[in-house]
């Protein structure tokens, strides 16, 4: 969403109506604190707008919600994390389910996660963008792990789908009751099931 | 928490400080009719108290908050669904996950569940009563077929809670991106993947 109006009077010098990396940074950052320190319960455009001395109209200019906002925080923090098919399903999900867990425990990004799936459930909007942009976006790395071994015949093509539902449910399980600790024991088994080679 | 002074003056003659059956089901009929009529969103307290004609210090008397009203309406309409082990794992789960979701799709059910998850990662509390009450009750059932598929020496016994951690992860998968139709086509590919036979 672009401000269209280029000759309309700016009262703040850091922030205007024309998206710029900055003052996106800024109240990304802002967003990210609030976030870590009050929790999804506390987290509102109000507050972000305190903190990152930006007003609330210029944030709603650029993010049509809370949700909205919180899907490019949690993007921004994990494009770190980047999946490459080795040859070997099984290991591959290991290391990037290791990887995913240890960025929501070190981070404010996991809270962000829970509380996106948590805005989805009663907001049609919020649930829309999850479904149709943020998960395809934020999937496309380990989505790309199945089609690999699907490439290689290592699993049915055909079983793609329902073997990546089966590696997301497992990680959204224990994110969303908050027994990441608990979970590691079952991270090999679980991954060794997702992988296994199909047929006789 | 039952009330024990049993000489305060009752002003509602249906509803009154002890929790009894005729009122503790009209309260829980009301919170079904808001939920099913307004969803998640709407739902609170104040509707139900007012759907109920029940004052809500009554409510509160005997639900400690909002999810915990939740839970209840739940639990009671899932009651209906049993899981009992056949001698084949697969085919148990396939079973129970065809009427589990049929039960989420063609009641309130479906709303509710994931109105129940939501509060969870908002409320310590909800989420506790989630993690230590209502999904033990609520999955002794399904965690029923995967001991006896591990006493039959189908499945490893280790690998019960990482087997049970995917089927519960992958229909909360489904049912928080309120795609149930869509998945369908996935349930026998993933529920043969979950109860595979271990080792060699």
């Amino acid at each position: 969403m672009k401000a269209g109006k280029a000759a309309t009077p700016v009262r703040r010098a850091s922030i205007g109506a024309r998206r710029n990396p900055a003052s996106q940074a800024a109240i990304l950052a802002a967003a990210r604190a609030v976030l870590a320190e009050e929790g999804y319960a506390g987290f509102s455009i109000d507050a972000v707008s305190r903190r990152a001395g930006a007003g609330k109209p210029t944030i709603y200019r650029w993010w049509k919600n809370r949700a909205d906002l919180l899907m490019e925080v949690y993007a921004a923090e994990k494009a770190g994390i980047r999946a490459v098919p080795s040859g070997d399903l099984a290991q591959d999900l290991i290391a990037h389910t290791s990887a995913l867990w240890s960025f929501w425990c070190g981070t404010p990004s996991g809270r962000t996660f829970r509380a996106l799936l948590a805005e989805a459930q009663s907001d049609p909007h919020a649930l829309a963008a999850l479904r149709e942009k943020f998960l395809p976006e934020r999937l496309q790395d380990v989505r790309g792990l199945f089609t690999a071994a699907a490439a290689r015949g290592d699993i049915p093509a055909e079983e793609v789908e329902a073997r990546l539902a089966l590696y997301i449910g497992f990680n959204w399980f224990y994110v969303l009751t908050d027994q990441l600790e608990a979970g590691q024991a079952s991270i090999p088994v679980a991954m060794r099931l997702i992988a296994a080679r199909g047929g006789p």
